[in-house]
Protein backbone atom coordinates (compact mmCIF):
# COMPACT_ATOMS: atom_id res chain seq x y z
CA UNK A 1 0.00 0.00 0.00
CA UNK A 2 3.16 2.12 0.83
CA UNK A 3 3.70 2.24 -2.77
CA UNK A 4 0.11 3.18 -3.62
CA UNK A 5 0.48 5.95 -1.72
CA UNK A 6 3.83 7.10 -2.88
CA UNK A 7 2.42 6.82 -6.63
CA UNK A 8 -0.79 8.84 -5.96
CA UNK A 9 1.54 11.55 -4.64
CA UNK A 10 3.71 11.92 -7.13
CA UNK A 11 0.64 12.14 -9.55
CA UNK A 12 -0.68 14.87 -7.26
CA UNK A 13 2.60 16.54 -7.46
CA UNK A 14 2.73 15.76 -11.31
CA UNK A 15 -0.19 16.95 -11.98
CA UNK A 16 -0.11 20.51 -10.37
CA UNK A 17 -1.28 23.23 -12.67
CA UNK A 18 -3.31 21.14 -15.09
CA UNK A 19 -6.47 21.31 -12.69
CA UNK A 20 -7.14 24.90 -14.24
CA UNK A 21 -7.78 22.83 -17.48
CA UNK A 22 -9.71 19.91 -15.98
CA UNK A 23 -11.80 22.49 -13.91
CA UNK A 24 -14.11 23.07 -17.49
CA UNK A 25 -15.88 20.04 -19.04
CA UNK A 26 -13.74 18.50 -21.32
CA UNK A 27 -10.60 21.26 -20.39
CA UNK A 28 -7.94 18.83 -21.03
CA UNK A 29 -9.20 17.37 -24.17
CA UNK A 30 -9.71 20.61 -25.68
CA UNK A 31 -6.47 21.56 -24.73
CA UNK A 32 -4.87 18.55 -25.99
CA UNK A 33 -6.69 18.71 -29.25
CA UNK A 34 -6.07 22.75 -29.97
CA UNK A 35 -2.24 21.58 -28.95
CA UNK A 36 -2.24 19.01 -31.90
CA UNK A 37 -3.81 21.58 -34.01
CA UNK A 38 -1.10 24.17 -33.20
CA UNK A 39 1.58 21.60 -33.36
CA UNK A 40 0.11 20.95 -36.98
CA UNK A 41 -0.10 24.51 -37.62
CA UNK A 42 3.69 25.05 -36.84
CA UNK A 43 4.77 22.21 -39.22
CA UNK A 44 1.85 24.05 -41.99
CA UNK A 45 3.82 27.14 -41.33
CA UNK A 46 7.33 25.78 -43.01
CA UNK A 47 5.63 24.12 -45.93
CA UNK A 48 3.70 27.15 -46.37
CA UNK A 49 6.49 29.62 -45.72
CA UNK A 50 7.97 27.41 -48.52
CA UNK A 51 5.86 27.19 -50.98
CA UNK A 52 5.11 30.69 -51.24
CA UNK A 53 8.81 31.55 -51.65
CA UNK A 54 9.05 33.30 -47.78
CA UNK A 55 11.46 31.16 -47.15
CA UNK A 56 13.68 29.12 -49.12
CA UNK A 57 13.46 25.52 -49.84
CA UNK A 58 14.98 22.90 -47.49
CA UNK A 59 14.24 19.53 -48.80
CA UNK A 60 15.37 18.17 -45.63
CA UNK A 61 13.29 20.71 -43.15
CA UNK A 62 10.11 20.11 -46.01
CA UNK A 63 10.13 16.02 -45.70
CA UNK A 64 10.47 16.57 -41.56
CA UNK A 65 7.69 18.71 -41.62
CA UNK A 66 5.54 16.39 -43.64
CA UNK A 67 6.88 13.33 -41.59
CA UNK A 68 5.52 15.42 -38.24
CA UNK A 69 2.34 16.18 -39.63
CA UNK A 70 2.01 12.56 -40.66
CA UNK A 71 3.09 11.95 -36.81
CA UNK A 72 0.07 13.76 -35.83
CA UNK A 73 -2.32 11.87 -38.25
CA UNK A 74 -1.73 8.44 -36.39
CA UNK A 75 -1.63 9.78 -32.78
CA UNK A 76 -4.18 7.99 -31.16
CA UNK A 77 -7.13 10.99 -30.52
CA UNK A 78 -9.73 8.44 -29.48
CA UNK A 79 -9.82 10.41 -25.70
CA UNK A 80 -9.74 13.60 -27.56
CA UNK A 81 -13.36 14.20 -29.11
CA UNK A 82 -15.45 12.58 -26.49
CA UNK A 83 -19.54 13.32 -27.34
CA UNK A 84 -20.55 16.93 -26.13
CA UNK A 85 -17.12 18.26 -25.92
CA UNK A 86 -18.13 21.30 -28.65
CA UNK A 87 -18.39 24.96 -28.10
CA UNK A 88 -21.86 24.94 -26.37
CA UNK A 89 -20.07 22.72 -23.73
CA UNK A 90 -17.10 24.94 -23.16
CA UNK A 91 -16.50 27.80 -25.36
CA UNK A 92 -13.17 26.97 -24.81
CA UNK A 93 -13.53 24.71 -27.72
CA UNK A 94 -14.35 26.22 -31.22
CA UNK A 95 -15.82 22.89 -32.23
CA UNK A 96 -19.07 22.47 -33.63
CA UNK A 97 -21.98 20.14 -32.21
CA UNK A 98 -22.44 19.37 -36.04
CA UNK A 99 -19.06 17.07 -35.92
CA UNK A 100 -21.26 14.34 -33.76
CA UNK A 101 -24.33 14.96 -35.50
CA UNK A 102 -26.35 12.07 -37.61
CA UNK A 103 -25.25 12.29 -41.07
CA UNK A 104 -21.83 14.21 -39.93
CA UNK A 105 -19.15 13.25 -42.40
CA UNK A 106 -16.38 13.92 -39.84
CA UNK A 107 -14.96 10.73 -40.99
CA UNK A 108 -14.47 11.69 -44.65
CA UNK A 109 -12.55 14.86 -43.49
CA UNK A 110 -10.52 13.12 -41.69
CA UNK A 111 -9.69 10.72 -44.24
CA UNK A 112 -9.31 12.98 -46.89
CA UNK A 113 -6.48 14.96 -44.57
CA UNK A 114 -4.67 11.85 -43.76
CA UNK A 115 -4.63 11.31 -48.17
CA UNK A 116 -3.22 14.87 -48.20
CA UNK A 117 -0.56 14.49 -45.84
CA UNK A 118 0.48 11.12 -47.14
CA UNK A 119 0.42 13.06 -50.35
CA UNK A 120 2.62 15.96 -48.78
CA UNK A 121 5.14 12.97 -47.53
CA UNK A 122 5.77 12.13 -50.73
CA UNK A 123 6.48 15.50 -52.56
CA UNK A 124 7.83 17.70 -50.20
CA UNK A 125 11.31 16.43 -49.79
CA UNK A 126 11.11 16.04 -53.71
CA UNK A 127 11.46 19.63 -55.01
CA UNK A 128 9.87 22.55 -54.72
CA UNK A 129 7.33 22.20 -57.68
CA UNK A 130 6.20 19.41 -55.84
CA UNK A 131 5.87 20.61 -52.52
CA UNK A 132 4.09 23.47 -54.05
CA UNK A 133 1.45 20.69 -56.31
CA UNK A 134 0.78 18.80 -52.92
CA UNK A 135 -0.15 22.03 -51.19
CA UNK A 136 -3.63 22.66 -52.77
CA UNK A 137 -5.08 19.72 -51.62
CA UNK A 138 -3.45 19.29 -48.50
CA UNK A 139 -4.53 23.20 -47.58
CA UNK A 140 -7.65 22.46 -48.99
CA UNK A 141 -8.26 19.34 -46.56
CA UNK A 142 -7.56 21.76 -43.27
CA UNK A 143 -10.21 24.40 -44.55
CA UNK A 144 -12.72 21.50 -45.35
CA UNK A 145 -12.82 20.51 -41.85
CA UNK A 146 -12.55 24.06 -40.64
CA UNK A 147 -15.38 25.98 -42.32
CA UNK A 148 -17.66 22.81 -41.68
CA UNK A 149 -17.17 22.16 -38.11
CA UNK A 150 -15.31 25.19 -36.46
CA UNK A 151 -17.00 28.00 -35.07
CA UNK A 152 -16.85 31.16 -37.97
CA UNK A 153 -14.26 33.35 -36.77
CA UNK A 154 -15.36 36.59 -38.06
CA UNK B 1 1.75 31.68 -60.34
CA UNK B 2 -1.75 31.05 -60.17
CA UNK B 3 -1.21 27.90 -58.03
CA UNK B 4 0.63 29.40 -55.62
CA UNK B 5 -1.72 32.28 -55.30
CA UNK B 6 -4.53 29.80 -54.45
CA UNK B 7 -2.62 27.73 -52.04
CA UNK B 8 -1.95 30.92 -49.83
CA UNK B 9 -5.72 31.96 -50.16
CA UNK B 10 -6.20 27.94 -49.07
CA UNK B 11 -3.13 28.79 -46.37
CA UNK B 12 -4.91 31.75 -45.41
CA UNK B 13 -8.43 29.95 -45.00
CA UNK B 14 -7.17 26.95 -43.07
CA UNK B 15 -4.94 28.92 -40.82
CA UNK B 16 -8.11 31.55 -39.70
CA UNK B 17 -8.64 30.83 -36.34
CA UNK B 18 -4.90 30.47 -35.00
CA UNK B 19 -4.19 33.93 -35.45
CA UNK B 20 -4.75 34.83 -32.11
CA UNK B 21 -2.39 32.31 -30.87
CA UNK B 22 0.36 33.61 -33.34
CA UNK B 23 -0.40 37.35 -32.16
CA UNK B 24 1.34 36.83 -28.28
CA UNK B 25 5.58 35.98 -28.75
CA UNK B 26 5.84 32.02 -29.38
CA UNK B 27 2.34 31.59 -28.86
CA UNK B 28 1.91 28.94 -31.30
CA UNK B 29 4.82 26.72 -29.74
CA UNK B 30 3.01 27.36 -26.03
CA UNK B 31 0.01 26.36 -27.31
CA UNK B 32 1.30 23.47 -29.07
CA UNK B 33 3.07 22.15 -25.87
CA UNK B 34 1.01 22.76 -23.09
CA UNK B 35 -1.26 20.41 -25.95
CA UNK B 36 0.71 17.54 -25.82
CA UNK B 37 1.34 17.50 -22.07
CA UNK B 38 -2.90 17.60 -22.35
CA UNK B 39 -2.48 14.40 -23.98
CA UNK B 40 0.17 13.36 -21.67
CA UNK B 41 -1.99 14.01 -18.85
CA UNK B 42 -4.64 12.23 -20.51
CA UNK B 43 -3.07 8.82 -20.96
CA UNK B 44 -1.53 9.44 -16.77
CA UNK B 45 -5.39 9.59 -16.01
CA UNK B 46 -6.00 6.05 -17.60
CA UNK B 47 -2.59 4.51 -15.44
CA UNK B 48 -3.40 6.37 -12.79
CA UNK B 49 -6.81 5.43 -12.66
CA UNK B 50 -5.76 2.15 -12.61
CA UNK B 51 -2.43 2.23 -10.55
CA UNK B 52 -5.02 4.17 -7.64
CA UNK B 53 -7.75 1.31 -7.48
CA UNK B 54 -10.21 3.97 -9.04
CA UNK B 55 -10.61 1.93 -12.20
CA UNK B 56 -10.88 -1.67 -12.90
CA UNK B 57 -7.47 -2.64 -14.20
CA UNK B 58 -7.60 -3.38 -17.94
CA UNK B 59 -4.49 -4.24 -19.79
CA UNK B 60 -5.10 -3.27 -23.12
CA UNK B 61 -6.15 0.00 -22.52
CA UNK B 62 -3.59 -0.08 -19.90
CA UNK B 63 -0.92 -0.92 -23.16
CA UNK B 64 -2.68 1.71 -25.26
CA UNK B 65 -2.21 5.00 -22.57
CA UNK B 66 1.44 4.11 -22.12
CA UNK B 67 2.09 3.58 -26.08
CA UNK B 68 0.12 6.63 -26.36
CA UNK B 69 2.67 8.75 -23.78
CA UNK B 70 5.60 6.71 -26.57
CA UNK B 71 4.19 8.40 -29.23
CA UNK B 72 4.71 12.38 -27.46
CA UNK B 73 7.66 10.85 -26.39
CA UNK B 74 9.17 10.20 -30.03
CA UNK B 75 6.90 13.19 -31.75
CA UNK B 76 9.73 16.06 -33.08
CA UNK B 77 9.69 18.53 -30.60
CA UNK B 78 12.31 20.77 -32.07
CA UNK B 79 10.05 23.17 -32.95
CA UNK B 80 8.71 23.73 -30.01
CA UNK B 81 10.74 25.58 -27.52
CA UNK B 82 12.80 28.05 -29.05
CA UNK B 83 15.00 30.29 -26.63
CA UNK B 84 13.18 32.57 -25.01
CA UNK B 85 10.05 31.00 -24.87
CA UNK B 86 9.92 31.20 -21.28
CA UNK B 87 6.83 32.58 -18.99
CA UNK B 88 9.07 35.93 -18.89
CA UNK B 89 8.46 36.27 -22.60
CA UNK B 90 4.76 35.35 -22.29
CA UNK B 91 2.58 34.84 -19.24
CA UNK B 92 0.93 31.95 -20.91
CA UNK B 93 3.49 29.82 -20.57
CA UNK B 94 4.70 28.23 -17.22
CA UNK B 95 8.48 27.45 -18.46
CA UNK B 96 10.76 28.69 -16.43
CA UNK B 97 13.97 30.49 -18.63
CA UNK B 98 16.16 27.73 -16.10
CA UNK B 99 15.68 25.04 -18.70
CA UNK B 100 17.92 27.00 -21.23
CA UNK B 101 20.40 27.93 -18.95
CA UNK B 102 24.09 26.86 -18.88
CA UNK B 103 24.03 23.22 -16.65
CA UNK B 104 20.44 23.09 -17.52
CA UNK B 105 19.91 19.15 -16.90
CA UNK B 106 16.77 19.42 -18.84
CA UNK B 107 18.63 16.69 -21.35
CA UNK B 108 18.69 14.45 -18.35
CA UNK B 109 15.11 15.12 -17.29
CA UNK B 110 13.73 14.16 -20.74
CA UNK B 111 16.21 11.13 -21.13
CA UNK B 112 14.55 9.85 -17.57
CA UNK B 113 11.16 10.19 -19.22
CA UNK B 114 11.34 8.58 -21.98
CA UNK B 115 13.01 5.48 -20.01
CA UNK B 116 10.09 5.48 -17.39
CA UNK B 117 7.54 5.43 -20.35
CA UNK B 118 10.08 2.61 -22.19
CA UNK B 119 9.44 0.79 -18.80
CA UNK B 120 5.83 1.53 -18.29
CA UNK B 121 5.41 0.34 -22.50
CA UNK B 122 6.64 -2.83 -20.73
CA UNK B 123 4.57 -3.10 -17.12
CA UNK B 124 1.03 -1.81 -18.36
CA UNK B 125 -0.11 -4.72 -20.60
CA UNK B 126 1.06 -7.07 -17.98
CA UNK B 127 -1.02 -7.06 -14.82
CA UNK B 128 -1.93 -4.24 -12.36
CA UNK B 129 0.99 -4.71 -10.17
CA UNK B 130 3.55 -4.11 -12.91
CA UNK B 131 1.89 -1.28 -13.71
CA UNK B 132 1.83 -0.20 -10.25
CA UNK B 133 5.41 -1.07 -9.88
CA UNK B 134 6.47 1.51 -13.23
CA UNK B 135 3.86 4.17 -11.94
CA UNK B 136 6.43 5.60 -9.29
CA UNK B 137 9.48 5.83 -11.42
CA UNK B 138 6.90 7.31 -14.22
CA UNK B 139 4.88 10.16 -11.97
CA UNK B 140 8.50 10.72 -10.42
CA UNK B 141 10.11 11.81 -13.93
CA UNK B 142 6.94 14.42 -14.49
CA UNK B 143 7.17 15.80 -11.46
CA UNK B 144 11.21 15.82 -11.36
CA UNK B 145 10.96 17.68 -14.79
CA UNK B 146 7.77 19.99 -13.38
CA UNK B 147 9.07 20.94 -9.82
CA UNK B 148 12.55 21.92 -11.32
CA UNK B 149 11.17 24.15 -14.71
CA UNK B 150 7.80 24.79 -14.24
CA UNK B 151 6.19 27.88 -12.29
CA UNK B 152 5.56 27.06 -9.12
CA UNK B 153 1.38 26.64 -8.63
CA UNK B 154 0.81 28.09 -5.36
Amino acid sequence: MRKLFAAAAILAIAGTGIAAAQDAPFGMQIKARQGIMAYRALQMGVLGGMAKGDVAYDAAAAQKAADNLMATVTLDASMLWPQGSDNSANPASTALAAIWADGSDIGDKATAFAEAVTAMQAAAGTDLASLQGAMGNLGGACGGCHKAFRVPSN
